[in-house]
């Protein structure tokens, strides 16, 4: 079994730009991760394929990102009994289709599912890793810290905003 | 290969009171059927070997049925290239997740979804017989007697209204 | 009677953009089929007519598009026993409205609904296809090559995105 | 030509218990009116005939209630340039469906649109006597006396509940 | 007394470049309209009074355009018992605020409420020369030929159509 | 002037029974109020009259509670610079309707929007006490002395809860 | 206690271009104010912290800007029993999202909702002015003058808009 | 620091009787919990102390229920790096408020949201499991067993109804 891993699949590679707000969490918090086009509608065979594989290979979570009538979540939820994460993505209706394709799913069939977009992208990241952080203590302790940098940008943020408002630039 | 058939799934039992309306539907028109309990989330492996044999064994086309994140249909129409036709049920906000679940289909793999609940589940059954009657065209005759017949009942609730007028009783 | 075909209605002449996806794919399927603007509101005389001839003169099925309040496709399905695919077109509200005023059928007159705009447009086509192969086993078998094409294409988008990732530029 | 009318047409016989709101109001305003069950899917001839029919004898609105996919009033406006005013029925979500079926008319066939259910059935009542007193003086007198009578009504309830409040009743 | 026109309120001078379509219909069918910017919330008084005197000098109907919590066809009508038309404008959430705000009135005052936004604009207009029609045979036989005009730009389109399908240009 | 006080308004005295959650708020709390049935569409003129009446008379903010197309608050703030606070009743379309309406008023006017029905109406006796709190510290006491039974409550809860666990009545 | 203030958080600086426009209403309205970035979720010890602290030292209400999942408002009132005045950010689903947040507060913890956006800003502006006018007669005449100017420039721009007619600009 | 654990906080004891699904569920998988009541709002420093203190003594994630404008996962989300999971509870609006509250958390703060009621009580608490799983492969393996039961209660569902048909039953 290889080294734990996050693997990340999208319904399209159009999902693409939504998804490298995830690797960019994911490289930032070093933590290992596959990422994959893979459809539940178009590609189901390989979809289950990569999930067995993945799930035997060591994949701690699932990220699974996808528009409209998204199943792509509930179909690997359904072919793994790891935590599965479903990031909405906005392709049709403000995302609304998505998301309730994602998180309304049947009593023993859990998704976790994330925000609408790019800041669900973020957050499955962020959740994926923490997840990971069970069995990670390191990972746990880079989680704090991120979380730390986080608090103290806003903080950053809100004394630039003290500085222009004394300098009268509001 | 057997008769040709419609090959109806539900997600669950308790969508069977709302499926038995297509089941009248279809022994009123005389129509061959086979019904299915099958989930795409908890029997996703029964579920893709009932739809790759009936697809073999003549079905025409498929009758689904799910609430909530409602993926049945489209996890149907992903194994085969007959017309899968889809029921949204009513299990959470007024069936609007099962609705957007099923309708909003990607690209290449369609779905033809009926209304919410029951009115969906005699629609579905009425297109399923319709797509059966492109080769069959006793059940296309049938198809129009029924259709008169549907007219012909409101027209006597109509004149049953008018009578009523006369009467003064309404 | 003519050769088996598609009649494609659009309530507009403004929803031509969104339909030439179905067109395009009929014509990569070699599927016969005729466009018409007609509107169930404007041309309700004009409507009624082309389905009664179109019906008669061999029409499989109808794909009715229409945004708003959409009542082509029901218009349609209340003139003919044929199936009727609806394609809902986002001019307002996202959608929402044609969406709904297509999906949501009285039981009896159904109306096979595909997903909003462009995707549910391309959708229409292969469903309508799909329909007509119960009487076409060569259409069957191009849907089929189709689907595999469409499966191999999302692999390919899979082996490129591998590829970049293997030469670091994601 | 008989004498100025309004004519009420519902999609269902189901629909006569919210109808019967409108009915009351039209009598206690003494208003001719016709009533019909009439759909514009299942009877699309007999609507169409009768709203021809009724447009000659002298009909000066027409009022239509319909559920879900609710095309009536869309229908009747497509074949008359009268005033047509839609009771959206709420037969499935919460009536959205059928308000919106109602109100998003595209440019060039309008239909006045009013609430929901038993307010909008009260309502459609009140606007069609408006249209009708546009020549009827007699009948603009009534509709001012009737919306005094309202407010009264109002006055009375407010002043049960100050009653209440000094008997400490509340 | 003046001639009998349609009084149009706008709640905001910005609702102007979509009320246009309405001015437009209006000069078209040769309909007297008086048209005004007043706020059921900014300026109560003024729209009070012009309500009362425009009703006293033979307004027939009203129309009112205002977005958001859109009031001003419900504070019109509740000085009125001429016929009030309300346009919903989308100036958030895509106009489903204004749309509710103005067509779910309680009972006794009704508003008829059209499409949101430029759709409704023109409707509004077609809708309020038919309510004038009621009193004005000649307006009336103008918009059956504007009705007839209307179904014939649609058959123009669609031969165009037909045209541009024989030439390959499709 | 008299004492200060809350002034409720309902535009329907069905609206009561929800609104008497507020009353109940305000006896505890010892706030003065006045409780008054008037429409902003059915008693306009009383609606007006009542307003300027009540804030002459030292009204220090107002409470109107409506549904549907609720105008009330709006119209109510329309009339003073107090501020009013709104209350959305449920009456169809589960309050959606009533929060739009009461919610999205346009800049300049501003109505204190809470939350839909029975916690609405708590929480808008609360606001108003608040409210009232900035000229009176008796009654901000009352107020921090009100919060922390609320807290204590909810921990007195979750004793009962533990008890119950430890128990194994749970 | 330093002089009475409104103090306003945003839940991230992304909110300030919405926020300035409540920064102009208090300018203009001369009401001393504090502007402050700070994040329920990312910054919620600052915020705690910062609440206690003005609230102590003399804060009149409280505004709070969020999007999304908007708790800031939530989290401020679960700290203080001042008036909370919450505006709801349009960063995903139009703002619905933002909106419900808000203000679908449990009974006990109210928070004084405005419109989404750019409006609700201006009013939360207005409001929170209202509130501190308890309090201060002359904010209470400022916010009279500002009201009659608002409505004297609707009544300049309906002017504007006569002056086009007549010159046929329109 | 004791056993690993799940933290289960409730909003209010009035979400027990959904929430006791949850409980079912990790009894039914042995797995270890502490179950509170605990509001953001009413309770917001027990919440707080809780969260801590249950971070500290080894809780290995959160399952927070709430509904209305739920803010507890997220208020518990600011105050950990651990997962969090969030079930909204339907108390208005069919639990949509609730559940935009819950999933639409900002980048940073992740909230893993599962459906609506008592199916997503129920997946809350597998999802749970499947996190502390990844720490013990026991419960990983008891996990597989409850799915693999999960899909034989489906089979036998499946062949009752099968029985059924035979029987002429249904």
């Amino acid at each position: 079994m290889s080294k734990p891993f996050l693997a990340i699949l999208m319904g399209s590679d159009s999902d693409l730009p939504v998804m490298t707000a995830a690797v960019d969490v994911l490289r930032s918090l070093d933590v290992e991760f596959e990422i994959k086009v893979s459809s539940a509608h178009r590609t189901p065979v390989q979809t289950h394929d990569y999930v067995k594989d993945a799930d035997a290979r060591g994949a701690v979570a699932f990220i699974c990102a996808a528009g409209m009538a998204a199943h792509l979540a509930g179909a690997v939820a359904a072919n793994t009994t790891k935590p599965v994460i479903g990031v909405p993505i906005n392709s049709s209706l403000d995302g609304l289709d998505a998301l309730l394709s994602t998180v309304q799913m049947p009593g023993g069939i859990p998704v976790a599912t994330v925000a609408i977009g790019k800041a669900g992208a973020k957050n499955a990241a962020y959740l994926g890793a923490q997840i990971m952080a069970v069995g990670d203590a390191d990972l746990a302790e880079r989680l704090k810290q991120e979380r730390q940098a986080n608090t103290d940008s806003i903080v950053a943020k809100d004394a630039a905003l003290q500085d222009k408002l004394k300098n009268g630039e509001l």
